[in-house]
């Protein structure tokens, strides 16, 4: 059995994990995110201490919030590049790991990195074109496309795409610091809050705020069909674990959508084609586990 | 030089050649899109009697209006499936020509041909991942991603992507069938001329409705690069013969974007990311050809 180790590094907390081959997790450690030094060398600790415990580590993926540069031909790959989260603007991620363990390093975001465990291990096994997109803290998206994960110039950022806003429906402005109500600025969890007065959790299943975000979520998902003509659609983070969203969102996305997509998957059978992550809350550490695997080619 | 054959299926007009690998055409017709059998019959007539001259086709490459069946392992593989075009819903077209030339025959649409023809050829290469839009009578896209173009659960449908629509500044309800004013309902060329009251290339540069044009193809294009992050986006057709249109939209896509999206692609030289197609309008029927190089497994 090959052992790897996976680094889920968020805006909030690292998850650190060695697992298999077959995304069987062996040791896992969780602590917050502070300085990038300090999650850096707790980071190196943990896996340290697991390898001794578990065998050598093939390699090492880290799934990453972003932007970053996930292009291995780029001299800035391994780093997150210009986040607002202060401290951690232009802070090299992969190169402190690769020395310390000298192993082969895998870098995406967090989003591509849970959509490379979803298709592995999760709901997006035998697909090769699907996205994964998460709402919470913010929104983002991954996408694997013909079996590989989505880059081109950077890596998308589903979650700014502009929705139409109706402001005598919904008043708020967005929160979006740079577009105000794109996506993210209307339907990511702090959106919600803002609006309501309340945090979303606390919001029964038929208070209003759900029949608008799931509006806003289906305005979101249309250009992706349309773009990227998915085989699946997989919501997750913690605004979803609102289970009665998905029957909202579904309703909204056929609306829109108006039988123009003459496939079955969405005309006869949209509860399968838009679902939750199979992995829950742990498709980001597997998906860093995948990224190891992608990155020592055996993938 | 081996030699392969093209069919560029329009909705108005089909062009067929015949060309090498290296794009060079030797022989070429057009004719008016009439009934499918018409069509295929004058297709197969002129592949036949070209072969003669030129030397047998190594295999054939049809890009095709839509929507259709892309998928080889698919029963409906090679057909026009549901368009709304009279006569031609569910029409065969790989198989007619497959059983009369007997050699390999590749099917995409028409845009996804466009769009490999660009890569091969065109505005595309040395790139794996870009979108090439055409806007004329329609508006759709094709795609490329890491070297493999876009399929999935159909194929893309991008003009279809709603985008949003301040009735006070432009209380035109758009045309699209589906969903009123999405893209394609307010950007095609049908849809300028239906709100000007008169054709487009008889409007001024310095018409309003180009600047209103420009904003709309600027919201339909910026998801693309949030959801697909191409590294180029080509845009073709009818309506972009308009040169001067290409500064505006240039112009409302890094408005709209606000610096989020932090390449120097986008921030620094953006008037190289957006750009007409470099085939002109061979981009279509070269596209075939190279969808004819797919097919026989030398691309």
């Amino acid at each position: 059995m090959t052992i790897y180790g996976g680094i889920e590094a968020g805006g909030t907390k690292f998850v650190c994990a060695v697992g298999s081959e077959l995304g069987e997790i062996q040791r896992e450690v969780r602590f917050p995110t502070t300085s990038p030094d300090a999650c850096i060398r707790s980071s190196i600790e943990f896996l340290q201490s697991a390898q001794k415990e578990c065998g050598p580590l093939a390699g090492v993926g880290i799934a990453s919030f972003g932007p970053l540069d996930p292009n291995p031909a780029s001299p800035m790959f391994g780093y997150i590049t210009t986040t607002p989260k202060k401290g951690w603007a232009h802070t090299d991620l992969v190169g402190p790991i690769r020395n310390a363990l000298g192993v082969p390093v895998g870098f995406d975001t967090d989003v591509n990195g849970a959509a490379m465990g979803e298709y592995r291990w999760g709901a997006a096994r035998g697909l090769d074109t699907f996205v994964y997109i998460t709402i919470g803290t913010g929104i983002g998206g991954g996408a694997m496309v013909n079996g590989s994960l989505v880059h081109g110039l950077l890596h998308p950022e589903m979650g700014h795409v502009l929705v139409s806003h109706d402001r005598v429906e919904d008043p708020f402005d967005g929160i979006c610091p740079y577009h105000g109500d794109c996506l993210e600025g209307l339907a990511s969890g702090p959106a919600i809050e803002l609006r309501w007065k309340d945090k979303a959790e606390h919001l029964a299943p038929e208070h209003p705020a759900w029949e608008l975000e799931a509006k806003y979520l289906a305005r979101g998902i249309v250009p992706q069909i349309y773009i990227l003509s998915p085989q699946r659609i997989l919501l997750g983070g913690g605004v979803m674990e609102q289970q009665h969203l998905f029957p909202k969102v579904r309703r909204h996305v056929r609306d829109i959508l108006n039988g123009y997509i003459q496939a079955a998957a969405i005309l006869d059978d949209i509860d399968q084609y838009i679902l939750p992550p199979g992995l829950g809350n742990r498709a980001g550490v597997l998906g860093a586990i995948a990224l190891a695997q992608l990155a020592v080619g055996s993938l």
